[in-house]
């Protein structure tokens, strides 16, 4: 079990009928793409052809910042606002598309855009599963 | 001037038609709002009654990340995408709206929520008047 | 093998003669202790002895944050400062014992405590043998 | 006042001996070099020769994260730790002087470098002035 499924299993309260999994994968996918974004507008940075992925690393610089508040947001559970919960998934979400479509340009020409387009997918899905198990 | 808007003067390529006035104010109020909430926050926890100042602190913390994220997408200008901004903006309007509504609750009895709150009220409505001049 | 290893790998140019496995470690450690820092504070929070762990809380917030930004630091290659770095994980280490002192206080009564010093601990290793190898 | 000022005045409990005036000084300087490293990186992608500002982007980056960290753990009080404080300094000053370095060389080419190196000597500044009074 990851650490971020064992914190919410030992949270002294109510989760406020969440979907346990559904949150605990989009933790995770969260956390894993502010870092292969991070990574990612680095890599950029350091390619040959880096005039040529300007927005590529902008877009990947606000998707590790949107992923990393989500990421910390999702891990809070008192005093939970389903309003305020919606409106930053469906900022990650979007950052995550814009992300993931912008690498994914650039995947046959470079590896850790390929993978990073995959991260970004992932985390713009589990993003989309928690908002629909939001209700 | 701000250094803010001394850095958006110097900016070398097209802002792509936003109002810079609201831009540079809006990205001053994030990061005033960032720090107040965490100053908030922590004088909260700090307090006799923390028990009865749980939502507070949490959605304090929420509020920090979210103008923080904002700011930091606000500053960036290469390969501007509209609705990633939009999202974002959305979203910190409203985690502004929730904890200046919840530390506006407690201003009577903390006057670091009422500082707070007032800060919280000055970025929710420079979001606002930003997302309407993105048109 | 994680995206942490997998972006690594793809970096483009040379990584600077750092120990490839003990970055990787590293990096994946201070964003799993970002995650369970901020999950701990939350549930301390939540607790109904908060008034007893304002300073658990309050580590936990720090730790979060310094963890965040040396998993951000140590996924760039680009450029690489020696003395930045380390100095970066000289703070790291010394957020996350901190919080792994205070956490261990409280993890025979909190189950997310023990959970949480454990990833303090983790990650104080892998920051510790990070800078050793820096030579 | 400022809000940052103004949240110090209200904390309701002691500062521990810290002094109010630099520490107020520090913050307010962490949040600006936090904006105008974050503007400068930007600024930097979209100048023509970005190929040449590749270092000045990478140590913006750092420097941006690393302030607003320092920003935040300055910004709470409760359970104050003085190593901790002393540590996280310590990298914020050799952030914003490796960034400080770094854009003054680019200075006479791009305004934005000069005006973020001014913002990275205040910052670096207001560190050292609030560890020497740690004493």
């Amino acid at each position: 079990m990851t650490v971020a499924s064992q914190m919410l299993e030992t949270y002294p309260a109510d989760l406020g009928g969440i979907d346990r999994q559904k949150l605990a994968a989009c933790i995770e996918a969260c956390f894993e793409c502010a870092q292969s974004c991070t990574a990612c507008a680095d890599a950029c940075l350091s390619e040959e052809m880096v005039d040529q992925l300007r927005t590529c690393i902008r877009t990947n610089l606000d998707c590790a910042d949107v992923c990393d508040t989500t990421g910390r947001v999702l891990s809070r559970h008192t005093g939970y606002d389903a309003n305020l919960t919606r409106a930053v998934l469906e900022a990650c979400a979007a950052a995550c598309k814009a992300c993931g479509d912008e690498c994914a340009g650039h995947a046959e020409m470079h590896e850790h855009c390929r993978i990073c387009a995959e991260a970004c997918r992932r985390c713009q899905s589990a993003c989309r599963e928690l908002i629909d198990s939001l209700g």
